[in-house]
């Protein structure tokens, strides 16, 4: 299971202690690069309004498999944490696609690191991605 | 960039024809094995209503660039659409937790096909999970 590296994030955020903790707390604009190879797939992208952009988190730590959440400061396993820090350390977020020209998408939301490989885009669908009504135990 | 797989998932669905087009339409109940060393990582889960579920398509096409869904049969980029056919073929959905006992998790919602590898585990927060005016343009 060998990943094929798509294109690049450019992002204001060099460090992780730069990053927000969620993106979806970040009013900055990241650019993302989409390799030549791979610019036919993004043809219609540009009506989709949100985007699932799945990365490589290339500094994450593999081998944890409990997490500290700023939440509570409490440990708990890392599949019930958002944690960058897991066996396989693939960062799932939406973004707000603001427009694509030539290869790039400017778009906002995002909290990855600058030079973070982008493995997959998927568009977001409200009809199949919304469930208002989810919850965490732990974060009650 | 090279994954490992923490588990493996059992579903009544053996093939591609047999899976739902989303798995938000499914109303079978799923297992989700996750292996032995990776099992503190789940400590928590079971708080959990909904959790995405990263999986690898191994039965997927991963030069296709354009895809044709059924929604109106008409090609698309693949990162336009939610085709399992993409270069890096990372499945993504919700699914709804019923229950969790020593490394078996029991879900709804899920349309992987049996045998598929699982690569992570991760709470859907509604926080931040949550777009309700998330729209893709082809699909008006």
């Amino acid at each position: 299971m060998n990943l094929k590296q798509i294109g690049v994030i450019h992002s204001p955020f060099k460090t992780r202690a730069e990053a927000p903790f969620q993106g979806r707390h970040s009013v900055e604009v990241c650019e993302v690069e989409v390799f030549e190879e791979f610019l036919p797939g993004l043809a219609d992208v540009e009506g989709c309004t949100h985007l699932f952009l799945l990365r490589w988190l290339d500094r994450a730590d593999r081998k944890m498999l409990k997490a500290f959440p700023p939440h509570d400061g409490k440990e708990h396993g890392v599949f019930a944490t958002r944690s960058p820090n897991r066996p396989n350390p693939i960062g799932l977020g939406v973004v707000e696609l603001l427009d694509v020209s030539g290869g790039r998408l400017r778009v906002r939301e995002l909290d990855a690191l600058e030079g973070t490989p982008l493995l997959d885009i998927k568009p977001r669908f409200s009809e199949v991605d919304n469930i208002p009504d989810a919850t965490v135990g732990w974060r009650r």
